[in-house]
């Protein structure tokens, strides 16, 4: 018998599941895979035994599309980082003999950097050990596109997709009235500022999206800000700022730790407020005018209802890419996406050494954020558009989205 | 010349345009009107002479379409209401005057209880001054659902349809991992909890929805609150809350007023602070497990993307029934929806008098709140299903979706 292990890890996406789907499609599809297992919780369910039998469940193309477009992590995921190999192979150990015990010679990670982490311990422990055969390869994912040796990551075209119109939503929203005002949105990320640039894309239908944008590799000057601001409402009624939760200053110190230092609520606790609460509080003393903070929050990762066609496809295929290279005897591997060009829009899809790939951050080019540094560069509007374009056809019932549901 | 104006008022919503296109597409096909007109900023503009010739712009039903699909007012909003008229009648007579010079025979104002307000005093004002050839009507329009005379409220259905939306996405977002988790989402309406309701439309596909509900209509009891968490926190790992914005205690203080008494940031600030902030904080205290507070914020009225087909075609009607209301000779009166059966769900179009819609609010009745006050009744899920139903097909383009620019 030859079975394949498939399981999720880190933080959701709106795509995470049609790598699963990608996974098990192909697995079928070789011939070479007898069961498809998924794990329940990441490592933390491979190493206690709890499995689901995808075959069984995912039986049929319909069984597929609903999974497709169910956000987050269907199979469950956990923050879990293995031990150290060179002090203790014990949770190896473990996982072997769980291996063996469910006959699995492939094993197939879904995550981000720390989920790379685990594939390239786990395989280097497999090499050092002499098990030739079991194959343990990684795929992508995540939605702050922070992973090196891939073009993007599976799970960013769709939240970007998200804020893009959710940007071009709010600017309709906040452009209603006469009064000067100003929005303050924050958007996830605290050391990669590649989803608040997708809020430049707000633009592409020829909307104003926002006036200011703030990454975070840059550092973040409170009074440049501030004269931002005023400049911005000498020229329009609304001003909407994009900003990084991640935005520090010269110390590299959080915005958002500003406040936690010195506010206490009357049950005399610290405060912990974003980054964009921060900056409200700032507008309102310095400025005066009516201004307003929004966090995107969690709904920019599992907004499944308005998830990237070309997401979702890439996402599906580098799963299918991952279980090939499982099947063909890799190991240590992670699946990627390479762009062949910008327009027409067309990619490859590789495999990299997953060594490359873990505990690295792929931050974005400072040349990509304009000199003035509250704005993106047509470099990064060109890298950005194609990622989200087309809309899958979502398939709903009494009014909201079908999601599947794995246990 | 018998022209007809047509203006927006309030909070945005994302069916308040498509109320514009049926005003348009029925004085259009009328034959009583020559020129459609919209005010830019609803009465502000009126008595500024703000005009856009909606007919010219709105020539065919692709631009009628992309109106229907824009969300927030297309022809801006204002919050401006009338002087008392036994007090200063400058600004009526103002209006009569702009009305005249551009020959304007009926006037659709779209708006909440404060516009209701404005059109009731307009018709009254005419009917002392003797003015039979000026037709007032009002159409309604909030996501608060708070309007008497109606059965529903344009605007509501498709904030309801995004609100359950999310919900079920939060819900599968926030049960990946085995960490005992809280997540507090706050919902608009400091007074009426209609669309904090709307959070259990999650569940109509076998989720979960959120675990506890509570309206503002009930009070408030954080000590009650922290004990249905604890409960709750037995049962399952991941405890989603739905809250309303204006939950309040036995006295009527705001839940989010708790805090700005006593929490000052670094600046000496004191800080204004959501009711989901506050809860959150106190979780984190009492309780003390991983606790997250989310804002739907803005995201909930201009959610375009996501609109309920229901609402924008109940939306358009009420357009249409306030346009021929007026073209009848009617005045002071606004459009509103009787509902006829729930299943299948029928309507019909009526007209109530205004002056008993304004400034009257319709709460959540006390018996559609379970009695153990935290979460919604059977009656209340009937009542909510059908105005979340069908999907627009929304015409996207670059990976967002088109809006149509009025001004």
């Amino acid at each position: 018998m030859k079975n394949l292990l498939v399981a999720q890890s880190g933080g959701p996406t709106a795509a995470i599941n049609a790598t699963v789907a990608g996974v098990v499609s192909c697995a079928q599809s070789s011939g070479m895979v007898d069961t498809v297992y998924g794990a329940i919780n990441g490592i933390e369910g491979v190493l206690e035994e709890r499995f689901v039998n995808l075959g069984e469940t995912l039986c049929g193309s319909q069984q597929i599309s609903l999974l497709m477009q169910t956000p987050a992590a269907a199979l469950g995921s956990c923050r879990f980082k293995l031990k150290d190999l060179k002090k203790d192979a014990s949770q190896f150990e473990k996982i072997i003999e769980v291996f063996r015990r469910h006959e699995i010679r492939y094993f197939i990670y879904i995550g981000g950097n720390d989920s790379m982490d685990t594939v390239d311990k786990l395989s280097a422990y497999c090499t050092q050990q002499g098990i030739d055969d079991i194959h343990v390869i990684g795929a992508p994912k995540t939605i702050d596109n922070d992973l090196v040796g891939t073009d993007h990551c599976p799970g960013f075209g769709s939240a970007a997709k998200y804020i893009a119109a959710t940007f071009a939503e709010l600017e309709r929203d906040c452009h209603v009235y006469t009064t000067k005002a100003v929005t303050i949105v924050e958007v996830m990320g605290r050391n990669a500022g590649w989803l608040t640039a997708a809020s430049a894309l707000a633009r592409v239908n020829g909307g104003d999206g926002p006036s200011l944008i703030y990454l975070c590799e840059s550092v973040f000057d409170t009074e440049r800000f501030l004269a931002d601001v005023r400049e911005q409402l000498q020229k329009k009624d609304s001003v909407v700022v994009a900003i990084s939760e991640g935005i520090h200053d010269t110390q590299g110190h959080y915005i958002s730790e500003q406040v936690q230092s010195g506010a206490l609520d009357q049950f005399g606790h610290s405060y912990i407020a974003g980054s964009a609460k921060v900056l409200e509080e700032l507008v309102r003393t310095r400025i005066g005018c009516k201004v307003r903070s929004i966090e995107l929050n969690l709904m920019q990762r599992c907004a499944g209802h308005i998830a990237s066609a070309t997401d979702l496809n890439e996402s599906r295929m580098l799963g299918m890419k991952a279980c090939q290279c499982a099947i063909e005897g890799n190991s240590g591997l992670m699946a990627s996406v390479e762009r062949i060009s910008d327009n027409p829009y067309r990619v490859r899809y590789m495999a990299v050494p997953v060594c490359d790939v873990s505990n690295a951050e792929k931050k974005v080019p400072m040349e990509w954020i304009t000199p003035d540094g509250h704005d993106v560069t047509e470099e990064m509007m060109v890298y950005l558009q194609p990622l989200i374009l087309g809309e899958p056809e979502v398939q709903y019932q009494n009014g909201i989205p079908l999601h599947l549901f794995l246990y």
